[in-house]
């Protein structure tokens, strides 16, 4: 029998692409999607592509489900929670921040959901935080070098589309301003350092310090970032370390090949490359922000806790060109 | 068991889309990639979105499959056929234009593919010839009104992505070129014509002019375009009677809301709108050039063809942002 | 000694253009900027391009000048006009739609300012109507044919850049929803009919029928029309009709090549092309359209009207990439 | 009397903006434009934007002139010369890298024609080597830093617009790759930081490591950078650095607001803006890679070798949106 889900904050982008995703999983039927602001709207009127994939009415009246997603603005899953109790045997998946950092809040514990690091703790929890975007793409970018203890001090760019900022309507997202346009924003200040770091040091054993420089891209999706690090290890060597790391990662390739953003955007997909001169490496990775970034890494983590297959429902069709 | 599919030009757009479809369809397997010009390559070298997908070598040597889709330029389908003879049961689709105006070929008869029109020939049928792009959106805007009977001249704009064009270098395709751009180009003698009017006549049951000026758009994928006819039924009359023509057409959404480009892009579907003023109706139909305008339509006749559910491996998820 | 020149509505993208078109003007000096919602704010906050080239600040208090330009939404120019007393031997140039198809308020009489066809009425006179933007371009299009008398019926589809939709933030200028898309709006409807048919309609001596469907495109910049018409008329004869009519038109280009939209973007120019097929012709134009489409066409009307050279400070050096 | 200039390699994109920019530069004439693979064709048909602006017809028989810009692929400017005797008087800017490194070739000896830093020495020169557009954005971020003499490792990531790749058609400037794509090129190697380097090291005094990893951007015009350095100098002392560094430079802003690469787009200019966090400073720089990264500043050289204003020709509209 499917189980039951449901979707608070179902009209934003993160929300709206989990409806994309689930309406053809196997297992699970949609049970009700939530929205305090869009109460009685149908979605497919928010999002046309939806039309006829998933007519339901968004509701402010929250039941009873297995599976419970939270896709609501940074901080505003605690009250959420808060006011609307959850069984205990509801698996919980926060797509927002609140939990990234510090896992308990009422009786739960919620593991960070970075399956790449974190499957087997996933296995039959009922509490996860999902990764933020920017932390998925330099994480995974950087942690084989972090398990080996060699990272010291890492440089990263890392450029975002549009879909990042949200649906809310602002100065740079509007399509005059972004058309064509690169800028820098929180710089050297964003708020997924300290979640990069936290799982870094864990692995590295020793303090990193991470100078992060996010910038604002003219496409809508996918995250593309380039790590500068320090290292005496050889090419070859770091090739055969980060496949070594990603051996059981279906959604993670290293490419020894140039790779481009496109490639994965789409898809639930990371790729990475690696680059060296004298001691010098730069490590690349791609991803779609809104998929391996947020709602697609959420299914994945749904499914590892489920017990099912590890890419049901993932095997999605690259937008490619 | 499943069935073998061979598809000759995988290395071109339209090759690599059906590769993207056909490498989770449930009930086919990829038996052969052929490519002369690419041959020995491995396709995801070509396509990196591919990796680990389809990691299959690209050959010059076919072998029998029961499923075979030409994805060649125009008019070269006709001498593959004749150079490389096909099994009497093998199912050929050719998604080039070589047997859309006149399908005897050998001992062959290549059904026009467009299912909303076609369905009931195709099934069963071993020879499909699969419509051009703007020839099934446009086609997808006007048929309704040609089965009324009311069609006399038509005045149709179409904008197209760059993936119309195909994968080679021509200074229309430069990024630099084509960015932020729009042209015209085969003003009122574009190819899909004759194709067009050569269905809507077999409905209209009398002469229609289609005056044809199509465009090329600053996007990659998709198609738009609006058809302004004259006619004295009454909106809703109109839309009755295109929800009743396309019923049973589970790729076809016929709109009262204003549509958009993407939200059909990266899927198998059309979306309808058509709007009124005095005695003048516009129809605006959109696509996603590659899919519903070749492959996808593709899968789906293999679909209808095959006796399989004409959605299987069809649910894709729309980039809808 | 220069004149001096005060812009209402200097916030917003046709006001802005203006300071950008009037900062190098070698005949006037900008002496206010006025702005109600932003008074008090330096320009070059809002626009960072005009910092060191414009750095003065937008006020509330409009002084006396010599040359006055409107820039406001449309149906607020009487209003200001009413609310603030201007000078009689002042020089207003409206770019919004009030007096377009009226010219008459208080004493005044606008004069609509296509300059290809009221120059000499524009010599000298102290009220201008600017055109619109799709106004612009599909007048110039169809004027030639209509001095002949030969237009009946005209079938135009016309797509836009998001500059045309102002700066205010809306769904259909988020950069996530217009990026990569096409749309349509005001179906036959559009404002621009009447404005366009007004003029033909003088030049064609009969009635014309105008079916306009207006596009969204997904650039900044930009207005590319193609227009059907029926016409016994050969090619050649069109052509030599439409470089008659242009002959002294130093921002019209007759061109018997191909044309495209970027090669008029950020230039006061527009492009036309005709291409004809039996009896009917397409007629394609393109312009910049805050350009000739808005601020470069009230500099060139405000030449004109001062006895200045038509191209002074309009000699801009094209986007080309 | 002006003076006359012929322009070797016409027909590419910096040649051509040459065309753009001195077709309305009150000091020059255009003597002629060569091109040995376009010759006898008008330039006009190549950049149809350049129609009535220049109609002139690229030669293969360059003459005597005052003024001689190649815009030739890299290493071929020698070969010209060599083959080409240009007499002394002639004052000859090569937009190449042939002499930026090396000036001495023949009796000439050219100066490296960054004019923030050269301005004396290129007053009266009449050979000047015009820098690379990667190298101007990144040696106006670092200069004043460097003039301290703080510099010791930089971190830099760029992205730079299609145009920097030139005409020539590649599979990575195809639309359908490049649109909504960002791919890294030339990681720690690119031929700029050599160029970078012998200029910084002059003003530092002591060596610096410069790691860049350059990014292909999905636009057309413009390269953004963001430099990474440590310093214990405070963010206003640093600004103050800036400002009295640049406080005779037209073309450029050092700004302590937010920057974004469209502000510069169609410009001359460079804006600078500079964060901190802790002793960890972020210097970020925008251009115009046709203007001020070749073309623009290569006018603004001839200015000054010339004697004239250093902005003559330059004042250039914006793109702003």
């Amino acid at each position: 029998m499917k189980k039951t889900v449901g979707i608070v904050g179902a009209n934003g982008y993160t929300g709206s692409e989990l409806i994309r995703l689930l309406a053809f999983h196997p297992h699970v039927t949609l049970s009700f999607l939530y929205s305090r602001s869009n109460s009685g709207t149908r979605i497919s009127d928010l999002y046309p592509d939806l039309t006829t994939v998933c007519e339901q009415v968004l509701t402010d009246q929250p039941g009873e489900v297995d599976i419970l997603f939270l896709c609501l603005p940074h901080k505003e899953s605690q009250n959420w929670l808060a006011q609307n109790p959850v069984k205990e045997e509801t698996l919980v998946i926060d797509l927002g921040n609140d939990f990234r950092l510090d896992g308990n809040f009422q009786n739960r514990n919620f593991i960070y959901g970075l399956p790449e690091i974190n499957k087997k703790q996933m296995s039959g929890s009922k509490s996860i935080a999902n990764p933020g975007c920017f932390a998925t793409a330099i994480q995974l970018a950087l942690l084989p070098l972090a398990e080996k203890g060699v990272l010291n001090e890492v440089f990263t760019t890392g450029i975002t589309g549009s879909t990042g900022a949200g649906q809310s309507l602002q100065a740079t997202t509007h399509f005059t301003w972004r058309n064509d346009n690169v800028s820098a924003y929180k710089t050297l200040t964003h708020q997924h350092v300290d979640e990069i770091l936290q799982q870094i040091v864990l692995f590295n054993h020793k303090n990193v310090s991470l100078n992060f420089v996010p910038w604002r891209g003219d496409f809508a999706r996918g995250i593309f970032t380039s790590s500068t690090v320090k290292t005496d290890l050889g090419l070859s060597d770091i090739y055969q370390l980060y496949q070594g790391f990603y051996a059981e990662a279906p959604f993670v390739t290293v490419s020894e090949k140039a790779i481009d953003l496109k490639q994965v955007v789409n898809t639930n997909r990371c790729v990475i490359q690696i680059e060296k001169s004298g001691n010098v490496a730069v490590i690349h990775s791609a991803i779609d922000n809104l998929l391996k970034g947020a709602s697609g890494q959420a299914v994945q983590n749904m499914n590892i806790a489920m017990g099912w297959e590890e890419n049901t429902g993932l095997n999605l069709k690259p937008i490619a060109f």
